[in-house]
C-alpha cells in the first residue's frame, strides 16, 4: 500500500489534483490519497474547490509518493523557503515523486531535479527553464518519468501521468482497461504531445 | 454570472466533479462554483476527497445552473425520495441541468429527463435505462444535450460535456482555445464515443 501525498496549498489548480487522484483512488488496494498543506484546514483551489487537509508536520508514513499540482499558487511558493524545503524533505524519503503541469518547477527549486530530465506545463515553459536551469526540461512529452520521479505537461496531462505509473506498477493491462472504465481516451506514448507546438 | 451549484453526497466520483469545474471555474467572470450537500459539512467521495459543503436548504439564487455526479453513491440515492425531491425543487427553477456519469440516472428519478434525450455511463447504461425507461436514453454519444439538460457519458467525459457548455454559451473558439490552455484533447463532436461499444 502506497499513501500518496498530496501536497495542497491555496490557489493549486483544480484538476491537477483530481485528475490523478481518480485514476489513483480507483486501485484503493494499492494506493491510498491523503492530503496535505503546510498548516492543515481547508485549502482552495483557483476554481473554488475548499478541501479538507492535515498539516505536512504531522505526516509520518514509511511508503509513500507524492503529488505536487500546479497552478498560480506556485508563482508565489517557489520563493518560499519553508515550503521548498518541506516538500524536499518528503521528497527525500518518498518511492515516487508525482508533478503535474507548474508542480514541476515548485518542485525542481528543491534542487532533486537537478540533471534529470523532465517535464512542465507548455505555456509555462519558458519560466521552468528558467527558474531551474540544472533541469534537463523535454518540451514534448506528455509525460517524463526519470528515476523515481514523475512530471507531467499542464493541467489534464496528469491524468495521463497517473495512467503511466499505474502501467508501471501494476501492468499496461490494468492501466489500459481502468482508462476505458472511467471513458478517457489515454495515450499510452508519453511521446504523445499536439500542445508542445502550440506556444 | 451564473452559480454552479453542485450536489455532492457521499461516494460521489471524484472526477465527475472536478472535471467540469476546473473547466468552468477557469471563467470566473461567467460561472461562480458552489458546493452543496443534503445537510452540510465534510462530504468524501470514493477517491477519499474530503470537500467542505454547504446545506442544500440554504441555497438562494436567482441564475444557476446545477451539477450532479455521478458514482458509487448513486445506487442507493435513486431510491431516496428526500434527495430526488430537492433536486427536483431545484432544477425546475434553474437554468441549465447538467449531469456527470450515472448523474443522469439520480436525475432522471425527478421525471424531468421523460422523453428527453439524455445519456449516462456505458458500463452502467442497462442500469439507467431500467431505472427510468421513458427516457430517450441514447449510448452513442459523448454528451447529450436537450433543452436546458446537459447529460453526459462517464467520468471524464464531463469535461468534455463542460467544454460544449462553454461552447453553446460562450463561443466555440473560446471553448477551443480553453481546451488547448488546460491541454485537454477535446473532442468537439458529442458523436465521438468510442466507448459505446465496449461494454
Amino acid at each position: 500500500m502506497l499513501t500518496i501525498a498530496t501536497i495542497l496549498f491555496e490557489n493549486f489548480e483544480t484538476l491537477d489534483v483530481f485528475g490523478p487522484i481518480e485514476v489513483l483512488g480507483r486501485f484503493p488496494e494499492y494506493f491510498d490519497p491523503e492530503f496535505y498543506s503546510t498548516t492543515g484546514g481547508v485549502v482552495t483551489s483557483t476554481q473554488k474547490v475548499p478541501v479538507v487537509t492535515r498539516p505536512i508536520y504531522e505526516f509520518q508514513k514509511e511508503d509513500y509518493a507524492i503529488l505536487i499540482p500546479g497552478g498560480i499558487g506556485t508563482r508565489t511558493l517557489v520563493e518560499d523557503r519553508n515550503t521548498v524545503g518541506s516538500l524536499a524533505e518528503l521528497a527525500r524519503e518518498a518511492e515516487y515523486i508525482l508533478t503535474v503541469c507548474t508542480g514541476s518547477v515548485l518542485f525542481s527549486k528543491t534542487g532533486l531535479l537537478d540533471g534529470k530530465r523532465a517535464t512542465s506545463n507548455k505555456r509555462a515553459f519558458s519560466w521552468a527553464t528558467k527558474e531551474s536551469p540544472k533541469v534537463n526540461w523535454i518540451k514534448k512529452s506528455r509525460w517524463v518519468r526519470d528515476g523515481n520521479s514523475y512530471t507531467s505537461s499542464g493541467v489534464s496531462a496528469g491524468i495521463d501521468l497517473a495512467f503511466g505509473f499505474v502501467s508501471d506498477l501494476l501492468g499496461h493491462d490494468i492501466a489500459m482497461r481502468e482508462s476505458a472504465v472511467i471513458e478517457y481516451d489515454w495515450k499510452d506514448d508519453p511521446a504523445w504531445d499536439t500542445f508542445s507546438e502550440l506556444y
